[in-house]
């Protein structure tokens, strides 16, 4: 079993980074890994049970992905893979935004857990892990006051 | 600041109890309490954010309600209340849902706290514990074994 | 990875489940499956950190338990195996009580996880399975009211 | 009802903040609001149930507060306030930190939710932000590397 944790403080507000992550069928605007994503049957993007599609670059194949829990007032959102191109199974993924109170910046962090053969645990944590990373990294960028 | 805590075990699965309650706009179909609920703007009941208008029977007034957060997998519903017809403010209230393995039946537990006038509290405690142990009634009396 | 959940309704008060299931040092005074417990090194069974030995009975070896968490307000209590006479690894278990408001009896529930080699797997989950549930059905013996 | 919330992210290793803030009697060797702090009954500081008296400095009377919840694993520790020379009541307090993968910090968040007259609830309030705000700030002092 894979598990990844990663944790940022984003240069914005919790109500920024939330407006921006919040949209489970944005990513593909955005996120530099991925491409035309859209909720699939024409759903809202916060309905639970609603599933995205979206496509690695450069030939990276495509993925479907279920949301299984949003939260407006924690702030959380948790979903799960339904289709990758490769091994993956099991994968669920939690992405929660706390504010900090004390500088008036947005903590995030997003943790997945699956299975994987060992053989590719590494090189499927590395992606994860980056995947994540560049989430934060993309708030940080819109939003970024430095 | 009130609280309320009801918990009580449903002759009925997981299954059949979350498909039952997990619906935020049908309260009035079944709820001997309510009558005529319906989701603003023709949202789907499952979308984080919409808000759910019902009337209390016999002239007490209407209610509307946001939902908050909606679990899938954790079988869990946040929600507030945006409107009531009494002197309740910061009302929020969490329905949740586990399985009992030994034995195949459901357990429920439903908790709200809001603030209210002191003189007031003890009505509206019973007021709110009896709308939960109803709801948790229901899903008996629609599965119920025995 | 081995996932095991038991949940069941006890036949005692919140109160009662929790004074016998709390202390982490007592399991070899009642569970049929165990013996010779003891908190090491002397310390009280309601430290963090502390840990348990115990005996399996009939020759089945001795395990080291620690304590990772303990909640009076929550009644939770968290802790992982140090030592098993066993392929097992990472296990982390959760003992966690609710009171059944109506009725006033107590659901628990019990969950572990942990890595197993996979020809090992339906073997181990069904050893903690039984476990599990024997704790519970300890409680229900030593309050049940039928 | 009075709620603070208040959250930093401090310049230490997650293990070191852990490590100085879990020491549930120590507050008074390192607060600058406090002093005289220890475990009555001679316990350990990390046995749930432990109770701690405090004094605050410059005559602001003593403090004996209770460990409702300790967790290694989550690094997390709740309290209520069983003592105070005010008119708080229901005082519950939790701690909790978080690693910050992204820079190798620690992120940690403390609330608090009790009763005052509201006459008062200003005052409290800022009283509380500004004790948990010092607790982190201690942290900063100690291991910062600025």
């Amino acid at each position: 079993m894979a598990r990844v944790y990663v944790s940022a403080v984003m240069d914005a507000t919790l109500e920024q980074a939330w407006s921006y992550l919040r949209d489970f069928g944005a990513l593909g605007n955005y996120h530099p890994y991925f491409q035309n994503s859209r909720i699939e049957g024409g759903k809202p993007p916060d309905q639970v049970g609603c599933v995205r599609y979206f496509e690695v670059r450069e030939g990276g194949g495509h993925l479907r992905e279920q949301l299984l829990m949003l939260s407006d007032d924690e702030h959380r959102c948790r979903y799960r893979i339904l289709h990758i191109d490769a091994n993956w199974k099991n994968y669920v993924a939690e992405m929660h935004l706390l504010p900090v109170t004390e500088g008036d910046k947005c903590f995030g962090e997003w943790w997945a857990e699956w299975d994987v053969p060992a053989e590719e645990e590494a090189e499927a944590v590395e992606r994860v892990k980056g995947t994540f990373r560049t989430f934060f990294a993309c708030v940080d960028q819109a939003y970024g006051r430095r």
